[in-house]
């Protein structure tokens, strides 16, 4: 007998289904193949590091979802997801990395089985993991077929998060805070910058009391100087140097959920330039978080920023922040809502983003981000809970 | 100035365009767009956790390779490629995860620009991060090109490493014996899972002398008792208990080279099957690694490992290694070679593998691997340095 640790209720994965099955009929979809780790892990719980197969959940109008991957990983799937063993099915190990064989030919035959062989099938076409080669093979095995391009149909199921995921991300946020608590008492000149992440990693997976550490879905980012120019740079050996300023970009995770918090952290004497910047950032985030609120729109939040920035000439070509929540590799963004002036959709209570101005200037970077909440009333809320600057070692 | 850091020699990359411009006129391809981010680095030295949008690398016949990627992550292209400046390409921000807009129309405009609209285009249909949507967007943005499925062309000329690449890896290794060592100090009852992988993680990136720790393809794996079925659970926090076996599934990274080792510790007094299986593991692993000789083939090795197993009465569906060595997530392999009996590839010297006949029963499971170097003369060597048997501490 498998004794079993689901995170959620099962009231949780029924609200879950209804509201993907809602988003289905709306698109004519008669079965939803979803690819996305984060969109399988949410769906049925499964938890596993074997999305480097390809493997998925079905989902079914009036039937429990299938977690479909590969046998070895159906041992995995058992001890995971919360439907019952019937529904997780193996494929053989000779679809694996085959030149000859691949797996969605076994997906296409099972399909066909359940008299699904003429059934509109969503696809997440531009989600991770799902190949160019795996769509040409269903489209191939299953020539009656009509597939549908789902990208992100589930995710936007995601937006909104429940008092569940919200305690879970809560706790994502006290080990954010307990890393970056942990990172500026240790950063000092000469110190090798991967001496630091040893310990980020340390304090991540430690965890705080109540909640043990789970692995990131984007690696510690950390360049410093000119190098945080480049925002996705991880590390190396070199040491941290006075008259340099590092961001670090990190997540606390807890059972995949993440709440990212990003701090920039001067070795000695800003610029004219860094703080003029960071006045100008700091009023931003105020200002964006003050019109986070239910009603309001994703727009309002990046057009609140821009104009402390446009006041201090800054310009900033991208987006501002992103939907945050479950995540796996490579990315813990939500792919649906981005902050930013195209961006009109309606803000909920529930929803949850990572606020994320970074600046990557020719010669120096800074990021002094925060994980928002949007509540039933009132502004939005911070979840983590650090000093909202620059932070200065002189 | 921008100080750069390549990791290896100019005439280490000009062997590998070499290698890859044979491959690519084998194939009668114009143009290669590689987008597994373990290609990217291999040929160009692009190294960044940017690979969660999309980006990739243009190799052409005549010309330096290009890398591609979004504006900001150009920041990084230019301090991490061996490549000029000017080969270092961003698309706007208004393509990311856009509904109306798609990075490949960019792609496909320059590729026109280029004077490639109507070429032979290499494509890795089935490499990570080549979405089925990339694919559609090329295919409409480019109707007069032919799109050949090149997937693992590169990863194969990867296959054999250099002496530059083996020094790599040799310093992984030593990461990986440091991680192993650690961890069997620490693994006791009650000791709850995650703080051990705190102190992995701490280890890895601490990494040795000479040698600061990178972060891993995969995630350590170290499941328990029952669980070890599974082969790809992460961690919690529940506590090692006695009476236990567990896996650990773990790489020291250098610069992304992986050298990955795994052994299996038994808390108390294994079970007669337990101990069963491991006598043919160990025996079918010196086996192996004994027919593992230039000349030879991969199938060789897998046969070799099935003689003890099958005599213990152990039947294993699954491969039994893969080669490896450079790697980002979600996968250490290179996704070439497979060890099964089916593969009939020549073994040649510089070749790497992760000999890895993992077993996943129903109540147990139990990982002792090597990674093995393919030498001139005389058989395999294992990189990491540990004993070849189950652990156990009583």
């Amino acid at each position: 007998m498998i004794e079993k640790d689901i995170p959620f209720s099962n009231a949780e994965y029924q609200r879950r289904l209804v509201k993907t099955r809602h988003a289905m009929e709306a698109r004519n979809i008669d079965v939803m193949f979803c690819t996305d780790p984060s969109n399988q892990n949410w769906l049925t719980a499964y938890d596993g590091w074997s999305f480097y197969v390809h493997q998925g959940v079905l989902v079914f109008p009036d039937a429990d979802p299938v977690w479909w991957g590969r046998n070895m990983d159906a041992n995995g799937g058992v001890r995971t997801v919360w439907m019952e063993d019937s529904r997780v099915w193996g494929y053989a190990d000779k679809y694996v990395q085959s030149t000859e064989r691949h797996p969605m030919e076994d997906l296409a035959n099972r399909l066909k089985e359940l008299g699904l062989g003429s059934a509109r099938i969503g696809l997440e076409m531009d989600n991770y993991y799902f190949s160019a080669k795996a769509f040409q093979v269903l489209q191939a095995e299953l020539p009656d077929a009509t597939l549908v391009d789902a990208t992100a149909l589930v995710n936007w199921q995601r937006s909104v998060k429940s008092d569940e995921e919200i305690a879970f991300m809560r706790k994502a946020a006290g080990i954010t805070d307990k890393i970056i608590e942990g990172l500026l008492e240790r950063v000092e000149p000469g110190v090798p910058k991967n001496e630091v992440v040893a310990e980020i990693f340390r304090d991540a997976v430690r965890g705080i009391p109540g909640a043990w550490g789970d692995y990131p879905a984007i690696m510690p980012l950390l360049p410093s100087g000119s190098e945080a120019g480049a925002p996705h740079l991880t590390w190396n050996g070199r040491p941290f140097t006075s008259g340099e300023a590092t961001f670090f970009e990190i997540s606390g995770v807890y059972r995949r959920y993440h709440a990212p918090c990003c701090r920039t952290l001067m070795l000695g004497k800003p610029s004219d330039d860094m703080v003029r910047a960071e006045g100008a950032i700091v009023e931003g985030l105020n200002a964006g978080i003050d019109v986070a609120r239910a009603g309001a729109r994703a727009c309002d939040i990046a057009n609140a920023l821009a104009v402390p920035l446009e006041r201090a000439g800054i310009e900033r070509g991208a987006r501002c922040g992103y939907g945050v929540g479950l995540s796996y590799p490579p990315d813990w963004g939500e792919r649906t809502v981005s902050l930013r002036a195209s961006d009109e959709t309606v803000l909920q209570p529930g929803m949850t983003f990572h606020f994320m101005p970074g600046l990557w200037m020719d010669t120096w970077g800074m990021e002094i981000t925060e994980t928002i909440l949007i509540k039933e009333d009132g502004p939005a809320e911070p979840l983590c809970n650090q000093p909202r600057k620059l932070l200065i070692k002189d």
